[in-house]
């Protein structure tokens, strides 16, 4: 029956964060509604969720384009419920110089880090208010927050994240819905950073993450976080 | 002949702030290349610039659109010759809460605000990377640095370009292209404004922010500004 | 025997915030140092904490004076033992026009709110840095990122504290030192703010806050917070 | 007779931006009233100022002290006139690890920078606001903005003198009184830095950053500018 479990959203499953995050949620019984791009990526985070006792519906979807974020929330509203927690982790790693880039790859880059939030807000926004209370978490960057040299295209869907997440926190949190940003300072200890890696710098582990994510989800309503930053100990900021 | 006169390129060239742009610039000599969505807007701001000697082309165009942006500049680059300065300047003030815009009209109110920027930039920065030196200036709002309630659509875009104007300062300013971003915080004294004001709130003389325009554009590059914001002495910050 | 368990040293351990974090450090088997300026205060504190079971030394002393902190960490080194997680609390709440306050005034509330935090440091931090690691909370609030109006004394202390979190953080973060800066934005509910009450706003739960402090501590080096914020989900910000 | 001139009143004036700074408000026919510790920086100072025919009253007097911050201003008021331009230019270039400064040069770090600012503004706000307006100019730093590793004397200081400014705009704008901030985000190009630069970076202008002091200054107050930066345009930022 759809509605029994308590319902997490996480758009931009991947395999780091996201299964980190799935597997967070999953612990404390919260049924996981999973929304990536590849469906391959959402089958192998699916298989040890479901193995750990999970209830777990994976949607394969594009966050940039309204009709398929809609889609993909009215599948989860049908076979698991409205969420209470919107945790928004797609973003586009977008690299280059501003003559390099082209229209549309600028474009897109923001609609992956930003126009998806707010079309996956939307989704879910009107039953978190008619239940009374909900949570949305959205995972920012070092561009959040500083817009480097060749790093624009990240930079601009990142800020913009940033501005939805403060807009959304002022308009709703008298109404009982929880919104923080989490600002990532630093690479992701993911299989595949571990690969590329050309140097032994520390990543943040996807669990340490995690945790904060669960924390700030915890929080009593007398005392919530809007923004904090995450680093590993050697991290240069 | 193009390119006997210095050119500087307004984009969102409206009757406030835009005309007084225009005339600071246009009394330095400088010839001036004038875009608005209006045709009657551009009629209305080329015919004092005109009576004051200034060489004005106006071309409308949809600064949202990037086969409009690139038809405007090339257009401009043949009746007039090549930017040396670029002010961006049109912006969406879009309001409403989060659930009241509709897809198209976040995403509208991102590309006038900020998309239309990147455009234009790709259009006048190769020409000024050549020239050895260029500026170009960004118009930001209260809602660069701040995502209030109601405002989400005119922050993503003021977010965004904030982003943008780091990240082309922190990628060119060694190549002596001078990037500023603006932060106008309080309503701007337009004879619209001074029709529908509700109250006698002080409001920016236009001419005194193009005056910042221009003195900003007359740095030296030891000591140039990337950002400053600009209020009324009454306005509360 | 000094040194059996771990410390936490808290300064400025008053009734509200102080007493919460004292007792959850202490239930997680901390031995509590508690300083604060009057043995009063400390007594009240006191009590309940030992009756809980923990460990506490209180001292009596003036944060803002170097010999009385130095002679403070002194009486807890050979009373307890080297701290490993220290808590600055201390603040001058110092309302009033920039023409209103005295020097010493002003003074005073920077020697509270930051010079202290300072003092503080320089005695738990070298044995922190022998023992390979420690924490360092240092207590924020609206005025560490904004100087309102009237608010002058407080801010200048707070913007400072910050300032010191910042080249703390990023001058042992690498060392193992994991400094926090936790921004209160808002009221905290005390026995005595219930009483001053002029209206019934939210006020952040002192538990609710000791537990971030606490979370902040057990964040693992791969994943650190520098900063973020709390406030009630009432609060304008 | 005291009055018959404007009067600027410049608080660290030194070889570098302090000369600047009096040349260019010198050459706006304002008198001039510098303080420095230093009686022979003063004198140095004072020689070609006169010599290009300006007024100028030199006191040597220590900024972080408030009988020597009083007496100064005593010696102004009698020989000049009460200041309508006040520029607070002193600093404290103190550098060192937290664990290598002592309490004393802690302190004296930021009493030069901030508590200097306080003492010198309530010797010439009540006749700015008795004669309806003043402007008053804080030399900010890289350090204003950030609390780098090993910077935390000057950052303590500097970020108090941001709240500082921003505590005074917003209490006295609404008086006219016009407070700015200036984030000098590089070094400055003196004699004694050419002479220890052990590189050819880029330095900022002292009469470049003069300038826009008196832009500041001369801003019409529908449009004041609050804070702004100043950089080379080779400046990493």
């Amino acid at each position: 029956m759809p509605g029994a479990k308590k319902i997490a959203a996480i758009v931009g499953a991947g395999p780091g964060l996201g299964a980190a995050l799935a597997g967070r949620f999953g612990r404390e019984g919260f049924a996981l509604a999973l929304i990536a791009r590849s469906t391959d990526t959402l089958a192998r985070l699916e298989e040890p969720l479901e193995r750990s006792g999970a209830t777990v519906l994976s949607v394969a979807a594009d966050a940039s384009q309204p009709k398929s974020v809609q889609n993909a929330f009215e599948q989860i509203h049908e076979g698991l419920g409205p969420p209470s927690v919107l945790i928004y982790n797609a973003g586009a790693y977008q690299v280059g110089g501003v003559l390099e880039l082209t229209a549309d790859r600028f474009e897109q880059a923001w609609k992956v880090s930003c126009f998806g939030a707010f079309l996956a807000v939307q989704q879910v926004l009107p039953a978190m208010l008619e239940a009374g209370g909900g949570t949305i978490l959205f995972t920012g960057a070092t561009a959040s927050l500083r817009g480097s040299a060749r790093f624009a295209g990240l930079a601009v869907g990142k800020f913009g994240l940033r501005a939805l997440a403060q807009s959304l926190a002022r308009e709703f949190a008298p109404r009982q819905i929880h919104v923080a940003h989490i600002v990532i300072d630093g690479g992701i200890d993911t299989p595949q950073a571990r690969e590329r890696a050309q140097n032994d710098a520390q990543r943040l582990a996807p669990e340490a993450i995690a945790e904060v994510y669960w924390q700030l989800h915890t929080q009593p309503s007398s005392a919530w976080t809007h923004e904090l930053d995450l680093r590993p100990a050697s991290e240069k900021f």
